[in-house]
Parts: structure tokens; C-alpha cells; sequence
């Protein structure tokens, strides 16, 4: 079993370092966090990296605290670990310390992971990488610690869109039971996952909404949000993060798009689709990325012209839709 | 077993009645239709009752218009089911149906349910009556069908915030793994369910946030909704419902407040706490009522007027809090 082997690697192992990815979320902080919990019961410590800082939203969680970004220090571990990274670019500058270890590990459930490591622990078939330090904990411990169980909890949770994503599994709420079992309490969670927004954010949220436009039927979704709205409101660039959701969840809405202007006036566009729409090749057609569902682009236009071309593109996208 | 009793009831009786409670809610309305799917697998046609008209967002589920709000017809039931009703008198109007009936049961999961029926099912460790309605199933058919699993998983889904809430118990993750099992597709439940606005909400949360004012050092958040707002966005009474929490999920924030302009210049006030200050106090100091969390009430005034009572009164309550 590939777990056995895994653990038997952590017992092996005098410095671990422990790795995620750049602009972490709460599957990477999460598994991380628990990762190293697991690891102090075997009696071992080891160092947590991530290129960014851990997002304020998640500083709930204990030893949030712990993660280094400097690269500096220690480059000298016996075992490294890369957790929730489909490839060794996603660690950003921290690659260097996976680079420099002599023994590596790949931890993750991405379809699109490439196997980079000695030893490749992947499961796409899980909703979050956390499912499988799970896993990990359970067959090493039996029973995890609550703040173990706090930390899976976050990372599936979050993963999963607190468990409405079409990724989860009867085992994501099998095993929500189970960290319900360790004496978590997820009401205190997901009140600081997801109930805990600066006022800022909300009166930015109010601009927004003020710039609903709909197009082709109430097809088309469009939310905008100027320098001025971030300036008036004191909000953060971050803090426009899953607007666009709130284009896209209107009932007929094929397709939301939020544009937000940039400090030099060109455009910062975020794509959601409700399915028939493949917003991925919408991005793609401005030089942006994603997948089918969800996807950005950045354009070096106004928002008015951004606006056009969009519509234009998107009106395109409906008619081969139909036919 | 109580299960047992209730079974051979249903399995006994001829013409059967289920009644949920005035303005029927996800688990009001999933839980009958469940119970009445599971009586048809055991052979058994029964008729659901509902005063009230079932919300729009619960429309997708199969069965909602196979509800009667009228008493008039058959009137002779040898058996009636209120369910998740605490007492009778949330029957509203159909209780006439119940208070005719040769037998009674009564399924709930309310702490506050009076055993008001021949047999009462209740269980106020399930954080939804579709947890109870789920061990009937169970019990007698081993395995729901999909159609039943759908409504169960709405009915838990909605009482539990989206299995957030503290009333959640491992076992409600449990039951949901269950029935996913049943071969439910949650992301599609979820969509219907959470995500599907129509436009004219989104412009009324779009004014409301716009209103947003803070007190107390952004203790007391108060959103503000008036008679032009509803007006000038077509916006719906009812679709005002849960913006209060856009209030009270702001950081720091003690107590939320919405404050509905009515149409005779008068004021619905919602009240949200987040733990330190009760609100079914509050509530009731102007004739209104609820729970600590989650409260309401009437009053008899302009909206600076009601704002100002309020903010007085609360600010009353955090005083002594603090003590």
C-alpha cells in the first residue's frame, strides 16, 4: 500500500520539510497544518514553506504562524513533501527546497498532477487533498486531535465549496463525520471561513451590485468595479474575490463576468459558467486561462471596450451553444 | 421501538393525511414529500396539506404541487401526520384536517414540541425531521429511491445552513453520505437551492449593502430596506429574507439588524446575533419574538424612529454584556 509506504518515508525521516503552493487556500494551509500535526505524533518536527502569505481568513487555524517563505535557512532536508501541488512550478520559489532535498514526496488529488516526485501519493478521486492526509493520520494514529481535525476540516471544506461542489464524495461527508467525531466545532469554522467579512468588503459589494448589467436575455451577467470603488469603499484588490458569483448565481445567467479595473485602466476579468458556456476558451481568446467553469483574463483595454469585446465573444459562444 | 409503532400505523392505516407547518421551509416541505414517497413504496396514497403556498425555491423538487392548502374535501383520514410541527397551532388552518383524524402522529425534532398526537416521533437530538423521516425509511425499505433521497438531503441541507450550523451532529453528515449513495446529484440540489437569485434580489441586496451604516464601534451593523428600494428594484417582500446576515457576518460585528420599511410607513425589524447578546430579548422588548440568535418584530413607527429605540436598546444590552 502506498500509504505504508508513505508513512514508513516520515518515520525514516530526520528534517522534513513540508511544501504548498503559491497563493494558498485552505486545502493547502489546512493539509499542511495537519500534515504537521500528524508528524509531531510520530515524533517528528518539520518546517512548513509557502511562497505567499497565508490569507487572513485562515489565521484561525493554530501555527498559521509557522510558515516560512524564505528559502534561506535550512536547504539541507532528508525528506521533502509537496502538498496540494499538481507540479513542482506551483511551489514557486520554494521548489528550491524540494530541489534540495534528498528524498521527496508528492501529496495531492489534482486530475492534472504530474508525478514529479520519488513517491507520488495521488488520488484524484479525493474532493481535497486533506481526504488524504486524512487517510494518512487515521492509519497511522487511529484517532487524529482536534486540532488535527480543525485543520482537515477547513481543507475539505473549503475544497469543496462546504461540500456542494459536484467533486464531493460520500466520503467527503463520511469523513466530515469522522473530524465531527474529534470535537471539532463547525459552526466556529465556517462562521471564520465563511461568515467573516471586513466592512469594506461588504460596501464593496454593494458597488458591485449597483453595476449589475444583463445582456441577451439575462444571458449574460456583468459586474464592474472601478479604482474609484476600491478607493471609496477602502476595500483590497483581494477582497473583489467571488463577486463574480454573485453574476453568476442569477437565475437564466449562462455566463457572469466581473471586470475590474486595474490602477493603470486596463481590465482584470473573471469568468464563471453555468454549464453550457466553456469559459475556459472565452479566456483563452484574450490571452487568459482556466477551466470550463471558471476562469480570468487580463486585458489591456478600458472597461468599456473590455465590455464590447466580451459581450461580443460571449454572444458568439451562446449561438454555438444552440446549434 | 418507537419506529416500529409508527411503521405498523402506516402499515394499518387506509387513508392517510400529512400536514407540515405554516410557511413551509426546506424541511417542512422535503420531509413530506419523502414520507409520502416511502408510504407509496409501501403501498400506502397519501394526500400532504400545507396552509401556505411552497416557496418557489423548492419548486424543482418532485411532488411540491401535489400540495393542498384547502381543508374542503375528504375530511375523514383514519390517520393524520403533522410533521416538523412543535405544536398543532403551526398547522395554521389544515389542523382541521389533523383534529378530525381517527389516529394521530406527530414527527419533529423541536425541543419545544408539546406531544400533541396519539404517537409522537420526536427526536430533538436531529437537526432535521428528514433525519427521522430517514430512519423510517431505512427501517422499513433498507434502501430510499433517488427521488426520496433528494428530499431528504434538502430538507437536512436547509435546516443545518448548509451543514454548518451547531445543530449539525456527525450523523447528519452521515445520513447525507447515505444518500448521496441514493445516486443524488448535490451540486444541482445545492444550485436550485443556494445559488439560483432571481435579478430583482440581487439590485434589492444591492441597495441595502449601499445603506449599510455601523455603531458602536462596529458592534451594531444595521442595513436598511425601503418601500422605493423594493419599488425601484421589483423585488418581492420575501426576498428580503437572510440579507440581515450580510449585517451580522461582518468582522466585530455583535448584533445585525434589517429594518423593512412597510407599506403602511411602519417597520419590520430582524434582529442576528452572534453570540454575546440575546436577541429574543431584544425582540420582545418591542413586541416581538424569536430566539437568542435569530429574532423579529413590528414596530409601530418611522424607520429613524425604530433605528433610534433600537440602537439605544442594544447599545443597553452590550453595556451589560460587558458587566
Amino acid at each position: 500500500m502506498i500509504i505504508d509506504i508513505v508513512l514508513r518515508e516520515f518515520i525514516q525521516a530526520e528534517h522534513i520539510a513540508i511544501i504548498t503552493h503559491i497563493q494558498p487556500d485552505g486545502d493547502a494551509v489546512g493539509s499542511c497544518l495537519a500534515l504537521a500535526e500528524i508528524l509531531k505524533e510520530i515524533g517528528k518536527d518539520a518546517d512548513l514553506f509557502c511562497q505567499d502569505r497565508i490569507p487572513a481568513s485562515l489565521s484561525f487555524l493554530a501555527g498559521t504562524d509557522q510558515f516560512k517563505s524564505e528559502t534561506a535557512g535550512r536547504m539541507s532536508y532528508d525528506l521533502a513533501i509537496a502538498v496540494d501541488c499538481s507540479d513542482k512550478e506551483r511551489m514557486g520559489a520554494c521548489a528550491a527546497v524540494f530541489d534540495n532535498a534528498g528524498n521527496t514526496i508528492n501529496i495531492d488529488h489534482h486530475i492534472s498532477n504530474v508525478f514529479f516526485a520519488n513517491i507520488n501519493l495521488v488520488d484524484s478521486n479525493a474532493a481535497a487533498t486533506g481526504e488524504i492526509i486524512y487517510q494518512l493520520g487515521k492509519a497511522r494514529l487511529g484517532k487524529l486531535s482536534r486540532q488535527t481535525a480543525e485543520a482537515l476540516y477547513t481543507a475539505i471544506s473549503t475544497d469543496t465549496g462546504s461540500f456542494c461542489f459536484s467533486s464531493t464524495t460520500p466520503q467527503s461527508y463520511r469523513i466530515a463525520a469522522e473530524l465531527m467525531d474529534c470535537g471539532i466545532d463547525i459552526e466556529h469554522i465556517t462562521n471564520m471561513l465563511y461568515k467573516t467579512n471586513r466592512v469594506e468588503r461588504m460596501r464593496l459589494l454593494g458597488k458591485a451590485l449597483q453595476s449589475l448589467e444583463l445582456y441577451e436575455n439575462n444571458q449574460i451577467a456583468v459586474l464592474t468595479i472601478t479604482q474609484d470603488d476600491l478607493i471609496s469603499t477602502g476595500a483590497m484588490e483581494s477582497e473583489t474575490e467571488n463577486i463574480v458569483n454573485y453574476a453568476k448565481d442569477i437565475v437564466g445567467v449562462k455566463v457572469g463576468i466581473l471586470l475590474k479595473e486595474t490602477a493603470d485602466g486596463s481590465v482584470k476579468a473573471s469568468f464563471r459558467s453555468n454549464g453550457g458556456v466553456d469559459v475556459g476558451k472565452l479566456a483563452a481568446q484574450f490571452g487568459g486561462g482556466g477551466h470550463r467553469a471558471a476562469s480570468g483574463a487580463s486585458m489591456q483595454m478600458s472597461v468599456p471596450e473590455a465590455k464590447s469585446e466580451l459581450l461580443t465573444a460571449v454572444q458568439t459562444a451562446l449561438g454555438e451553444m444552440i446549434q
